[in-house]
């Protein structure tokens, strides 16, 4: 029986149906912890695939294709006949009536699980907004990424030299892992192929900045990892600014809170996320920060129905409130689907316990700092760690096959294989630098 | 020594200059000749990469990346220390001065390649600029795969059969080689991985029709190979139709010359292509067809520093003129760089004479026709020349690896890896059919 979608008037199942917003790691592992049992389910999201996320510093990197780390969602579902799919993007839940609107009709629910996950937060500092390039979402990489090649085009023919140095600086805002994976990768890609791409260009005038408010990188690792990360991105010419917080961002300069004045056309900004905002938009009461304060089944304070999980559930456990990672995700999202089936089965509901795996960070080729409980690991061993950790983690045996085949001309060959600009990929209304001189 | 590109006051090189617009096969064959010769050469095109025309349908049905068919072509350029590359739109060309009017500049030549190929031609017929999908550029082919995608989303939640009906019927006007393959590959697209993501879609609705004003598909082949082309295709289920014209295109429907009135949102063009039209915007005499009617020694009428080659230009051999195809691009642009070193050597340019290698068609998995001379050859062997000929074509060892993973998943798997809608791959402006209900 099918999940009627254009209204709530033809709904011939008598299955209890449970609706999944978002096809992250927590809507994904939700929907497969309900298939085939007996309920109805609808997954919903904005985009036909699932995007894994960790991998996406890669894709602004010119390492990975769009493709490599994208799946279709239908194909997940492929063997799970109870479990159906909407592309459609939902716009608000309407608790009493348990409906949630969409642009795809009206969605009658029995049980909800909301897993849209987060969104970049810039704090309110001006300019961010319109002149950053964000690491968030697929589109949102490989617009970064046609960016970054175009100032190379741009400044190969670019006569005046302060503006050559300009488009040669990329400021990095934000050290946690994607600010820092970012770095990396870039100092990487920009010493390996863009050297080779554009003999006319001087690399002296290549300039990467990382800059991070608090006094170390990636906060949530030990300080030995911390310490190490900062070494290794310094030696691959990082220039790492510590307690540097951005007070502006202009198409030209970042204007820094001491003062200081950095001219630039790239601005990446990975300094916050936020929960999403259908929760807080559907009336859910939200924490500062976005996310849906949930009890410890997961459900939401005064809805049995309605349950939270991933980035968007703020998640209290002993003295903390757990990490925006994919492992909460995947664990919250388990838990939530069987805790609808406990209350199906009337039941009550468990309390979630999160079974923390450790933390891992990759620096760059062969480099990577991994924490496993109290046990650190550093330098190539981690990174083979990291390699196999979130190989095993893709979904889907070609996406695999392709990662690993252009990781091996990446590491192995310092090729950049992926380093077109399609002017179709490019988001209208895209930021300064444009390939094309005259739109300067 | 390297190009000055803002202008005509700083150039220092006293060796002659050989500009190349476009960097299709033509182009990059005649850089290649000309790598290590005693002259700087400057390759320009509006693409940072080198696309592999060939196998660009393949994209648009959803079983190759785009990137897989891309080549960087600053890395075809790593190896040869004479040749730089002009990333800009070339907007005109001063024969009498000569120089070439881009976006990036005013580039002084003194020997001048045009390379610009072909562009689609809709003859005139009403509606088909504005309504029909086109596949001569990679963007169009990624535009063309979204929007296939996005009729099968829209189509598996509308509730009207007649609306539903048009979203699943695909016309494809022109019996060519990229009709013909289109075709069959868009008919293996469905009845493979899309059965299965759309259980809800009753599959008897949907509807390939391919359309040839001809009496016979694939003009250009011996008889037995057109015959086999047609009744492979017919076995795949696509409705071919000869001797049928289209009159007009609407975004609800394809309007037929005998009358009839096919209700869809997909109108595919491949019936005609004609010169790019650099050439004869700068005054350059073209035949009724755009391209250059060039001498045997690809140099135009009245100017010996300039040569014309690939689709571009009009090669009268013998009683015909030649084909457009990649073979004729690749041997006339190192006949023209030839002719370019002969002509600074003080030696006469020697007349361009075509080394035919024969032709080939995919219909589908495992069939295809190869014509070689009088030899013909059709079925499962001529499938697996055809794979090796394009394996060995393309550019670039990675991409072959990546093709062959693709192609691997696609054949043996009946699995289709790379159906994403990327929004931003989407041009503004884009077609009929989104995913978007509301904006349909």
């Amino acid at each position: 029986m099918r999940i009627p979608i254009e209204g709530m008037m033809d709904i011939q199942s008598s299955k209890p149906r449970v609706v999944i917003i978002g096809a992250g790691f927590g809507g994904l592992w939700a929907a497969r912890t309900l298939a085939r049992a007996p309920v109805d389910v609808l997954v919903i999201d904005r985009n036909n695939y699932h995007t894994f996320l960790a991998l996406l510093y890669q894709v602004a990197a010119a390492e990975l294709d769009a493709e490599d780390i994208a799946y279709p969602v239908r194909s997940v579902f492929w063997k799970m006949p109870n479990v159906d799919f909407l592309l459609a993007h939902a716009r608000s839940i309407d608790a009493q009536n348990q409906t949630v609107e969409t642009d795809g009709g009206i969605i009658p629910y029995d049980y909800l699980i909301i897993a849209t996950g987060s969104v970049t937060s810039t704090f309110g500092v001006p300019g961010v907004e319109e002149n950053a390039y964000f690491l968030k979402t697929l589109e949102e990489a490989v617009a970064l990424k046609n960016h970054i090649i175009c100032c190379f085009e741009a400044a190969s023919r670019e006569p005046d030299p302060d503006k050559k140095r300009a488009l040669l600086t990329f400021v990095i805002v934000g050290g946690g892992a994607t600010g820092v994976e970012y770095s990396g990768a870039l100092a990487e890609l920009i010493s390996g192929p863009l050297v080779r791409d554009y003999p006319g260009i001087d690399f002296h005038d290549v300039r990467i900045l990382l800059l991070e408010a608090a006094p170390q990188l990636v906060g949530p690792m030990p300080d030995n990892l911390r310490d190490y990360t900062a070494a290794q991105l310094r030696k691959m010419g990082v220039d790492v600014r510590l307690k540097t917080a951005v007070a502006q961002v202009t198409p030209e300069r970042a204007l820094l809170q001491n003062g200081e004045a950095i001219a630039t056309n790239t601005v990446v900004w990975t300094a916050g996320v936020r929960g999403e905002a259908l929760a807080a938009d559907s009336g859910i009461a939200v924490e500062r920060d976005g996310r849906v304060s949930v009890r410890d089944t997961l459900q939401i304070g005064n809805d049995e129905r309605i349950y939270v999980i991933g980035d968007l559930a703020s998640i209290q456990e002993d003295t903390r409130v757990l990490p925006m990672v994919a492992q909460v995700a995947i664990q919250s999202g388990v838990r939530a689907a069987q805790n609808i089936l406990r209350q199906l089965a009337g039941q009550s509901p468990k309390p979630f316990r999160y079974a923390d795996r450790g933390s891992m960070i990759a620096i760059g080729r062969k480099a990577a700092g991994v924490a496993i409980g109290k046990k650190t690991f550093k330098g190539f061993f981690a990174w083979v760690l990291w390699l196999v950790i979130h190989l095993a983690n893709l979904i889907g045996f070609r996406n695999r096959i392709m990662v690993l085949t252009n990781w091996a001309w990446d590491y192995l060959l310092y090729e950049r294989a992926v380093r077109y600009v399609f002017p179709s990929n490019m988001p209208s209304g895209s930021k300064a630098c444009s390939c094309a001189p005259e739109e300067k």
